[in-house]
């Protein structure tokens, strides 16, 4: 298809289709002429992965790039070009080394992923940006008076787990292994939103079970 | 306790604790001379949740002033106090109203909450922000190809409701139902990071148990 195919059935404008050419985030087209390119599915399937993630993720350009770049990176076997991707998403600020506060978090999460079995592997060894974001978020909670142990982390992190075995499932619906890891890549930053405003919902569930006025009949009686 | 002694402890610059004083964050001081005011601990723990939404949460000062007014609003009670001030919190951008996306995704999320048996109670009716949070994720997910469905949201919709059991069971920690107020709020935005990294940490666990070269012994085999 031409350029303004593209545009029409992926709903990205000819000018941002080729600001994503330019920038190296889509793979140039097959040129018909001197002044035509003939684009093809793979080119529709993978901008709907830049925009998942440039206008949804809010991911950088340069961290994109990054992301792309190990999709396509042959060298490597599926699972590591999937960790090697997760590994580019943006993952917020980078810990404060030499903080008490981010020293204890550290302990903290290497006694939480120890205690869950969880084998430090591809895309999560204490250098990775996951492991740094989730140093970082417990020392932030303990700064703010706010300290959390093994204990409490453990139920978010089994629930986490259910998480990542739903997320799987999803990707493993997708036939070929190139849109499995585009899937991989869009779902893991897309369904944040579906699962903070889910939390919440829950939360409001959970409250009104606990202390609201209609909680008649049932065996749980609130607790404060 | 003085403005010098409520900045050491709070870790908090004298200059950041007069500007929340000024946008009416803080409540004021006891006034004791024309120059001085006292403060006590109900500051400090005031100071400790105004950080978590806006230094770590990025609330904005103006939303931040009504999550802080719904807690201290004495008509309401416990369980209304809470929803209306997660309600004030902000949840991204209010979903496109007559898009057909937007539609289809309301339609499922609707059929979702009846199928978990959820009542629209306090803090979560269609008009509540969380609410238009998880139409306007759905919708973009189906705007970029992926769309999901009931069954598709399901299984972490039952994660949500277990995330926001542990959520309360912190929250029940605290001791005074202001303190509780303080720390459902607090803890709201402050595990949003906590519970995003450990989903990736659990997606890469799991990508390794299912691709990953050290699969052996065990029964599961990978899928594709």
């Amino acid at each position: 298809m031409r350029l303004a195919e593209l545009s029409t059935r992926s709903g990205v404008s000819t000018a941002t289709i080729k600001y994503y050419l330019r920038e190296g985030l889509l793979p140039p087209g097959r040129r018909v002429s001197a002044t035509q390119a003939e684009y093809d599915e793979k080119h529709l399937q993978r901008l709907r992965l830049v925009r998942a993630l440039i206008q949804v993720g809010r991911v950088p350009i340069a961290s994109a790039r990054e992301v792309l770049t190990a999709l396509e990176d042959d060298s490597l076997d599926h699972n590591s070009r999937l960790g090697v991707a997760v590994w580019a998403l943006p993952h917020g600020p980078e810990p404060a080394a030499d903080d008490p506060a981010t020293q204890t978090a550290r302990h903290t999460v290497d006694a939480l992923l120890e205690r869950l079995g969880w084998q430090y592997g591809q895309g999560y060894g204490p250098d990775s940006p996951a492991y740094g974001m989730l140093v970082t978020a417990v020392a932030t909670l303990a700064r703010l008076g706010y300290p959390c142990a093994v204990e409490d982390l453990a139920p978010y992190a089994r629930s986490a787990g259910q998480l990542a075995v739903s997320d799987l499932d999803l990707v493993e619906r997708y036939e070929s292994p190139d849109e499995q890891l585009e899937a991989a890549i869009a779902l893991t930053v897309l369904y944040e939103p579906v699962l903070l405003s889910l939390r919440r919902l829950a939360q409001a569930e959970e409250s009104n079970r606990r202390y609201g006025p209609k909680s008649s009949g049932g065996p749980k009686t609130p607790e404060e």
